[in-house]
This record gives C-alpha cells, sequence and structure tokens, in this order.
C-alpha cells in the first residue's frame, strides 16, 4: 500500500515514487550521529527512517539493532540493561540479544523457552567514515557506502567537520530548498555575504535550452553514485539587479570571491557546494528522514589538510568561524524557509498544486533521478513490522 | 465531495447543506476587522473559512489577496516585502504580485520567466461600511454587501462600534446560540440584567402554531437579504416561574425596561437585536467562520447620532459602559455556552442525536433557510486549491 | 461497526473480540471510586468505558447519570445545578431530570413542552461494597456484582482500603501487565522484596504439558464468575540463577516469606494476589476503561478483621507503610512497563506482531476467556449515540 493516495499519485506524472517517499527512501546509507559522540561502551538511540534504532559501540566498532522487544514491542532502551558486553536484555522479560547478529540467545525468566535460538531482532549495517556514522537503513547485503556520498566526501586527506539538528520539516523540503538554484535570494543580507565579500546574485535568468542547465549522472560513471549537477551558473545570465515595474528595488552582491561553482545532489537526499563557504573549502549536507515531518540537518565542511598542524588550524577556524557563520548563521534561514513550505505539502497535495518555473529544472532533474534510481520507499508496513 | 460523511447528511432530513457547511458558506460578505486596526500602508494577515489572508491599505483603499505564493506555496506573511507600493514580493524565490489584480508582475530571481503575466494570486472585494471591513470570499462579481447584511445596519446616521474576538466552536453553534429563544435562561445573573432593570423572562411557552414562532424572510422583500425573524415573544407566553415538580425554584426577572422586542438571523450568520442593550439602542453580531473549530465573534452595537457630540457621548458610554457590560459581561457566558456544544457535535453525529424542543423553532427555521438560500458550500478544495 | 480494522481481526484467531474491546467490556460492574469520595449531596464527575457520568449521594443512595443533556448535548457538569435534592438541571435550556430514573421531569423555559415525561437520560445501577462504588456500565437489569468481583472481595470481616489513579495506557495492557507471570523480573529490585524479606524468582521455566500452567473458571462453580488461576509457581521450575551465555549474571530474591501463591484473573479485568504483600494480606486490583487510551488503577488491599481495634490498626500500617511501600513503590514499576507497551499496541498492530513465550500461557487463557465470556464489547456508537 502506497503512502500517498492513488488519486495525487496519479496526478504526478514525472515523480509518483518521490511524492510517495514521504518516509525516505529504504535501502540507503545515512548519517546519524558523529564519530565523537559514542564513546566504547555507549549506547544511542535515534530513530531514522521512521525505524527505532540503538547503536553501540563494541571494542572500537558500532552496532546496530532495532528498538523494540520482540515480545511484547517494548522500547529496549526504557531501561538499557547490557548485562554483558555482547548482548542486551530486555528489562521486562529478560529476553536477550547479541548486539552483532540480533539472535534471541538467553530469556533469563524461562531459559528453557523454545523461542531462544528461534528469533532474531533487526541488526542494521554501520560503517564509520570522515568521523561520521552512517546507518545502512534496509534489508539484505548493503551497496558500498561510496555509492552513497558525494565525490570528494570519501577521499584522503580530506578533514570532515560538522554539526547536526533536528529540523520540522519533511526530508524533500530540505533538499528542495538546498538544491534550489533560485533559494540564494533569501540569502542576500546574510553576514556571511558581506564578511567574506562572496559573489551572489539575486537570481538566474536560465536560457531556453533546459538540457544545458543540469547533468545527470546515473550510469555508475562517478562510481555508483547517482545525482544531479546544476549548472546554471554557466548556463544562464546572474541576475544582479531586482526590478519591479521597470524600478530598480534589490541588488544582488557583486563581491570579489567566487564560490559555489559546483553544485550538485547525490541520492539518498546530500547536497555538495564546492568551493563554500570559503574558496579552499567545500559543504557536504544531508537531510536524513527522522519521520514524515522531521528531518536530520547534517551539515559538513571539508577541507584538504596534509600535517597535523594542518587539521588544527582547520579545527579551530571551524570551531569559532565557520560553524557559527556558515552551518548556522547563513543556513539558519534555509531553516525556516523548509518549515514555511511544510503546510503546502502536508496533506501531499502541494506536489500537485505548486507551480514551478524554469530554474526548478534542477529540482525536477533531481526528482526524476529520485524517482527512477532509489532502492526502496520506505513505507508504514516496514516501520510497524 | 462533502464535508460530512454522506451516511450523516442522508439522516439530515430538512437541512444536509446546513451540516455539511461546517467551514461557512462561500461566496458571502464577512466582516473580520474594524477600519481603525489598519492604518495607511499597514498588511493584517488573517484567516476566512479557512483561507489564508493578507489585507493592505493603499492609499485610503483596502485590498485582499491570498497569503500563499503560487510557486511553492509559502505564506508570503512568513516574511512581509513589500518593495512597492503596489505589490507584494515572496521572501523565497522574489515572485511578485499587484495587490489589485493578483497579478504575477516580476520574478525577481528570473526576470525573463515565461511565467510572468500567466497567473494570477487569488484576490477578494473589500468593502467599509460603519467602520467595519467586510471581505466577499468567493469568486466572480460579489453581490451587494447590503445583502449580508441585517436592515437598518447600513443606514445613515447609525454609529456602529464594536469588539471581535476568535471563539473555540464552529460558527453555526454560534449562530444558534445567539438565535436560539430559550438560551436566554443562562443570563438570568447577569449583571446587565440587574444593571438596567431589563424585563428577562426564564424562557418561553409557545403555543400550538408552530408557524407563528417565526416569520422567514427570503423573497428580496428587504432587498436581498435572507433571514428568519423570532416572533416567539409575541406568539408565547413569557415564563417568569420556574418549577420543578411543581416547586417554584426560580424567578425570571420582571424589570421594568423592555428590551429585545425584534430579533432576527440573517445570511451568512449575523444577528440583530433591537433594541439592546438599552431602548435607544440595537445590537448586531456576526459569527465569522475561521476554520472548522474556531470563529470570530464580531459584535457590534449600533445607536442613531445626529451630531459630532452625540457620537463622542455614544463613544464614551460605549467604552466604559456597554463593552464590558454588554458585549463582555452578558455575551461572555454565550461564549462557554457554545464551547459546551463543541463535543456533541465534533464529529457531526450531534445533528443526529440532537432532540429539539418547540422555542427551537426559530433555529430550525434558520437551518432551512440557510440550506435553502446560502451561496455555496466551502470545500476542503476551495480552501487547499 | 467494529472498533478495530477487519483486516486485523482477520488476523487474530483466538480472541478477536477481546482485540476489538479497546473501549472495554460493557455491561459488567466497575469500580469507580471510594465511597469516602463522596459525601451526602454531593456530585462527581467520572469518565467509564467513554462514556461521561455523573453521580450524586442522595439520602446515602448513590445514583449514577449520563452527563449530557438529551437536547443540545452540553455536559451538565459544565454548570452544575441541583435546584432539589432529586433532580439535575441543565444550566442551558433548564432541561431538568431525575436522578433515580433519568426521567426529564420539568422545562423550566417552556414548562408546557411536549417533551416533558417523553424522554429519559440513561441512568446506571450502582452498588457500594467494601467501602468502593461500583457501576454497572450497561443496559437492562444488572447481574450480581459478586459475578465481577474476584472470590473473597466481598466476604465479610475482609476490610478493604485503597488507591486509584489514572495511568496513560489501553485497560488491557494493565491486565496483562498484572496478570503476567513473569513480569516479577521488573520488580528484582523494589524495596518491598527486600523490606519483607520476599521469595521472588526471575521467572518460571514451565514444563511442556501447557494445560498444566493454568485453571479456567467459566462454567459458574465460583458463583457466576469467570476467571484464570495462573498455577505456573506449582507447574514450573521457579528461576533464580539469570545466566546469558552461560555466565551468572544476575540472581532473584531467595528470601523467607512466601507470598503470591494464588493468583487470578477475573472479568471484567480483576486481579487478585494472595497472599500480598504479607502473608495475612491479599491484593485485589482492578484495571478499569476510561477511554481508549487511559485506564484507572483502583487498587485494594484486604485484611481480616474480627475487632474495631484490628481495623483501626489495620489502616494505620496501610497508611504509613502498605500504600508507599506495596501499592506505590512496587506497583510504580508496573505503571511505566504499561506505558512502555503502549505504541507498539496503539495502532491495533502489536496484536498481531507480538512473539509470546511459554509463560505467557496465562494471558492467552485470559483473552480466550474473555473473548468469549465478556457481556458486550463497548462500541463509539454507544459512547456518541
Amino acid at each position: 500500500m502506497s503512502n500517498v493516495s492513488e488519486d495525487i499519485l496519479k496526478k504526478v506524472k514525472g515523480w509518483p515514487g518521490y511524492v510517495d517517499a514521504k518516509y525516505g527512501f529504504r535501502n540507503h546509507w545515512y548519517p546519524v550521529m558523529f564519530s565523537k559522540d559514542i564513546a566504547e561502551g555507549e549506547v544511542k538511540k535515534i530513530k531514522l527512517l521512521g525505524e527505532p534504532l540503538l547503536v553501540k559501540r563494541i571494542d572500537g566498532k558500532l552496532h546496530c539493532i532495532k528498538d523494540r522487544c520482540l515480545h511484547r514491542g517494548v522500547p529496549l532502551s526504557e531501561k538499557l540493561d547490557c548485562m554483558t558486553k555482547d548482548t542486551i536484555t530486555c528489562w521486562y522479560h529478560a529476553w536477550t540479544y547479541k548486539w552483532e547478529t540480533g539472535e534471541l540467545c538467553d530469556i533469563m525468566t524461562n531459559p528453557s523457552s523454545a523461542q531462544i535460538g528461534r528469533h532474531k531482532l533487526k541488526v542494521y549495517p554501520v560503517e564509520e567514515a570522515k568521523n561520521c556514522v552512517f546507518i545502512f537503513l534496509g534489508d539484505g547485503e548493503p551497496h558500498p557506502l561510496a555509492h552513497d556520498t558525494p565525490p570528494e566526501f570519501l577521499d584522503d586527506g580530506l578533514e570532515i567537520l560538522g554539526i547536526a539538528r533536528e529540523i520540522k520539516s519533511n526530508w524533500r523540503l530540505g533538499v528542495e530548498n538546498g538544491f534550489d538554484p533560485s533559494h540564494i535570494y533569501i540569502h542576500k543580507d546574510a553576514i556571511l555575504v558581506q564578511g567574506n565579500d562572496l559573489v551572489l546574485p539575486l537570481g538566474f535568468a536560465p536560457g531556453e535550452d533546459r538540457s544545458k542547465q543540469t547533468k545527470v549522472i546515473a550510469d555508475d560513471s562517478e562510481g555508483g553514485r547517482k545525482g544531479v549537477y546544476d549548472l546554471i551558473g554557466d548556463a544562464s545570465v546572474p541576475v544582479f539587479e531586482g526590478t519591479i515595474d521597470g524600478e530598480l528595488v534589490r541588488e544582488g552582491n557583486y563581491g570579489s570571491t567566487l564560490v559555489a561553482n559546483n553544485i550538485s545532489i547525490w541520492l539518498p537526499g546530500v547536497l555538495k557546494v564546492n568551493p563554500w563557504p570559503n574558496p579552499d573549502m567545500m559543504q557536504f549536507e544531508w537531510y536524513v528522514p527522522v519521520d514524515e515531518n522531521t528531518h536530520i540537518y547534517f551539515q559538513t565542511l571539508g577541507k584538504k589538510c596534509e600535517t597535523e598542524e594542518e587539521i588544527k588550524a582547520y579545527e579551530h577556524s571551524f570551531d569559532h568561524k565557520w560553524k557559527k557563520m556558515a552551518l548556522m548563521g547563513f543556513n539558519d534561514d534555509d531553516i525556516w524557509a523548509r518549515e514555511a513550505m511544510v503546510d503546502f505539502y502536508a496533506d501531499d497535495k502541494g506536489w500537485v498544486n505548486e507551480i514551478l518555473f524554469e530554474p526548478d529544472e534542477a529540482i525536477v532533474e533531481w526528482r526524476k533521478l529520485a524517482d527512477k534510481h532509489n532502492k526502496g520507499i520506505q513505507t508504514l508496513e516496514n516501520i510497524k513490522g
């Protein structure tokens, strides 16, 4: 059964699967926290695509299980009980599971139960890369993490730092705000623009040939990744003079620092802006589905560093400058823009009633790509079952 | 598609359209604020029959548009931006609309867009009369405001003052509380009754001839208005002695001041009580649908004034006496009575399960009139589309 | 129409009626308060199986009516008005009802109304026993209270004291937590266990013969009662050593005081534990349905008392010891266990997705008994009609 009414899906010609994916795309890798946020032996509780999960670090390695006892469905996290290093015991009837396999290995209230060894709690693959913790939310053998990260993200020597926070909008409104070529209009008064003297037009006037506005990557030519490049900067005239009825009412920022030459979006929903917010840095940001109404805005900045000193210096500038001015100050405007779209798309009718314009070609190509190349649509049955 | 289940509409023989009108009647004039509450150049945000609206005063004249950008559906009011006097610009992608026509006249992020000039934001007719701002919530050319106001309201020389507040009940529970002949019972201890020495029985004992209880106005004999007069005061015996098992337990107020001789209700839901609360005044009050669960209680008092001195004196007595004692003190009891009906009618089943009695004939005639003569039932499609 | 989707009811082979009974079982007696909590002339408002009720004590005897005026459906309790001892008058239009019969005996706003004497407000039988107030929530002549109370509860000389509180879970999660043989695991660290030196294993390892685990009483052999005895203490090996992967990780409490030899559950949802929490006491506790998401946890302790001095001494120990240590301290853990099950069973899918194990046989027999012998399933039609 679909998540969205058939009536609406029928009206969305080009990307019904995308409209149906309100809980996210299954069988993909998602970042959920930073490595430093989970110490040896520690257990963290998260929610991903509607599913309650627990993550534990055992002998350095992370393990992830579903946070719901098979017996009566209670959250194991209601009262965490790890009596041995490798197991977790439900506080209610002492059903005990292996962190690695999910196997029901013991039931302390009835050690002779026939259920022991017959059931497995769902476990999820976990990988750590670039100081981030990734979970494969899906079934079967996962594809490589590289398929679900943008080019360069995993490159040697690229130091990644970031922050993460919960936003009250569907994850797709996050993607579409981030990859939207003309949303730059809302950033026109950002301190970062003035402070860093960035070139920032009000928008772009694309030419007639739509095919020049984007480049779609879907044939594994970039190592299994599927994504869309926004070429509007090349294929259109940047707009620096805003006029109403012929009267000039607002100008863009002419600036001297050219950034954001290269913007792309990748399955399962991660944006790359290069360079940004400085000519020697780039931003990668994920919009991770938590549930229908919430996503984690997982923002990272990468910089090439060759020595420990360079890393230290980068960490210092991240903490004291870029985190506040770029990831927060600048991107905070994006957050309320996403939240302002919530009502219109809340009952799924916005996907039918919206009226797009030329620069939205980038969003259109992303929707088509996501509709065609996602590995599965998360359903309520997945979440509840 | 109807707003209420077919199962319920079938059971309501005489007024299914009225039961279906939980969001109000479309294509009617409604008061939404007082003229003094919106200054030159000011923009106000309101909601009417479920639709988010913006009103602006430009060169003295009021204009009203839908508060939802055509592009991605965000509220323009999220961050108001009126860069020229006659236009409003969406904060997100700079789609710019004319206040007067709703025309999409410019898009500053893409000044060459083919969408410019091709779309119009919905605009709504606005009129000011008697210090009140009226909006025609509907489509096409509006009928005259006089058709949707009670007799005398628009008369020359009648000075109108009032207040407005949001009540947490459906608008029909407001109408039916106000026009209910026997609801006067809840006012028996009001300070206004004692303070103004009003005649106020506990209720009325109507005779057998139901047709004498009301007079229905539906043939344009009152200038296009459709309404019902409550004649119970003439056609029945007022009850001043309340008895239980034959024992006298409560008396009405015998008083010396006769008021409320003339009570009537008019489409789209406005009550007139004349005279009230004093022999030289009359009350007009609207129950304006905001959404399914809320209405604006728009209360006004009118008094004939011939000179500026009389107006000043009336304003003084309104501010210092009638506002507090009548519109608030007395009518506050009506507010909680409406709210107390909410649960029973919340799932629409109250319209089937209620048990009416003889004095409710006035309410029955109002329901029939509203069912037959309304100009359209507001739907979710109107609201979302 | 059922309360739960047909799709789910079909999948629950053994007890669909039980799964459907989210609002409780109709036509049964339920305790709602203690006798001392309602004085002569006092009126109390409660909700039972979704129905709003009022209870009044008149000349010592309790009467119960529905708290909803027949006319426009408002709660009589919104502004209580009892003008004579035997009647209640609606604050809105003065419809007046007899507490004893529910008869509409007068309408003070229209004393000649044809409706007078033609309608009755729903009344509910009330009985007081053992300091508790019981209401028969149903239709027609009630069966004896004894049929809905556990054995011994009504016995002469048994003194009953207790407390009641509202819990945010469905009533069945209360029953199934209380009667669950292996839920004792959550009590392993309770102060009562140490303080009273109780024997308390971690759980039980039942043998292969399931029929020995319970005894079902359904043929009136216990005076009309229908219930299930939990015999797991006799038919299984108590587990005192909890092991994971063969390693001892936790022990039960060996103790010297043997309690809880005799545990049984009775329709419509009342648990008896004997003896408990002391060898000379027993606990009776009800999980009274308030609405779909709430139940009253009505906890009582009984003790045989032969003299007034014994009663006084029991009251003193109840107030200063057992109330805090047993009904609160010990049972507080049960409350959050019930609440932790809420999400899983909230959409009714938990009844299909749960995986039971051997000790749950007691719960299985309770479900079958309740499905077969209940006197009616409460529906939304009952509640709203």
